[in-house]
């Protein structure tokens, strides 16, 4: 892990910048004592951490978005498959009573389906709640009739960036995306099921990436 | 917005590191045709923020996690009022059959409960099913009896970080935490309701820091 060690002077410069922002590179280095050449590389190395912002004729202010940019370059090299879970399916001709079993038992917010080996559908406690104020009999009907179907599934594969499946889970208002990979059997294409990232999957890397370790 | 705009030097010095990794500055100095001297300051920047790592007696290696710290600092500061939502809440008389018509007109995953004005307890859609489940009747019974009543509630205040309401979703196993403002009134505390955070803000506010703006 890289931690950014900064040295004594520049902290010193950090907080002379808090107290009297804007000010310029004289006034520091008068301040600390030192030659402006000598400030030089504390100040470049602020700036290029983005802890310290310079505004041309104006000064140095401190930032209160530090380095924005390396968050992102942080965030955008996640993977799916770095943070993914292990999905829970069942079969389109598993009733509801069945799946909502299933549910409870994984404890998870969302199933998803699949018929001869291939993502066919996904469906999700809001579903089942759906059905189960409309009075449908659970233990008759089959789960591919309530769930969401192909085409209308959002999916996202192992190497798609991790970001990517922040946006669609947003995007599209659902809690969790089936992870797929493309199997080729005899020329018929299958989506198979390999993993499932939620917001539960994001909210978990939220924390790491906040943790002190 | 900080950005860090690298020099096309140091974008030159990224590139010979990975390809090479570990590399002696001594050899990257011979591959730039300059003096290890002029190289200096742009090491030192490219070590600083984390981009490449330092490896005595071995050269430099670039690193698969950049600017670690500055990700922790920038979650660290973000407070719960900065990405909290409008919260959902009914009255612990509700039946659950109107609860559950709450829940679907506002489209949330849980709805808080409040008597008197002080947060009473919580109820999600896992509840809701769960009672559906069991046959409970929805037109009679009020949300009062299934929900999770207090103390067992967590709970957040606006100044909190965000950080640790994430912690606090993940490791008690929520979707949402009720955001409350302690207000007294002759001498009795009261938790008024004022906002929401749930894995939706988590991940929206993920979603944020990983876009380009």
């Amino acid at each position: 892990m890289n931690t950014i060690k900064l040295t004594s002077r520049q902290e010193q410069i950090i907080e002379l910048v808090k107290d009297h922002e804007p000010i310029t590179s004289e006034k520091l280095a008068s301040k600390l004592s030192v030659t402006r050449a000598a400030l030089r590389p504390d100040l470049a190395i602020l700036t290029m951490t983005g802890i310290l912002d310079a505004k041309p004729k104006v000064g140095y202010i401190y930032s209160r978005k530090p380095s924005y940019s390396l968050v992102y370059d942080y965030i955008r090299n996640i993977k799916v498959n770095d943070i993914m879970s292990k999905p829970v399916i069942v079969d389109e001709n598993t009733t509801v009573y069945d799946a909502i079993v299933h549910l409870f038992l994984n404890d998870v917010g969302t199933l998803f389906v699949e018929n001869d080996g291939s993502l066919t559908g996904a469906v999700s406690r809001k579903d089942f709640l759906k059905m189960a104020m409309g009075g449908t009999d659970m233990h008759k009907v089959p789960v591919g009739i309530i769930m969401t179907r192909m085409p209308n599934i959002v999916f996202v594969e192992k190497d798609d960036v991790a970001y990517s499946a922040a946006q669609k889970i947003i995007e599209h208002e659902v809690d969790s995306l089936p992870v797929i990979e493309r199997v080729s059997d005899n020329g018929k294409e299958f989506l198979k099921i390999v993993g499932k990232i939620s917001k539960t999957n994001v909210t978990r890397l939220f924390v790491k990436m906040g943790s002190n370790k």
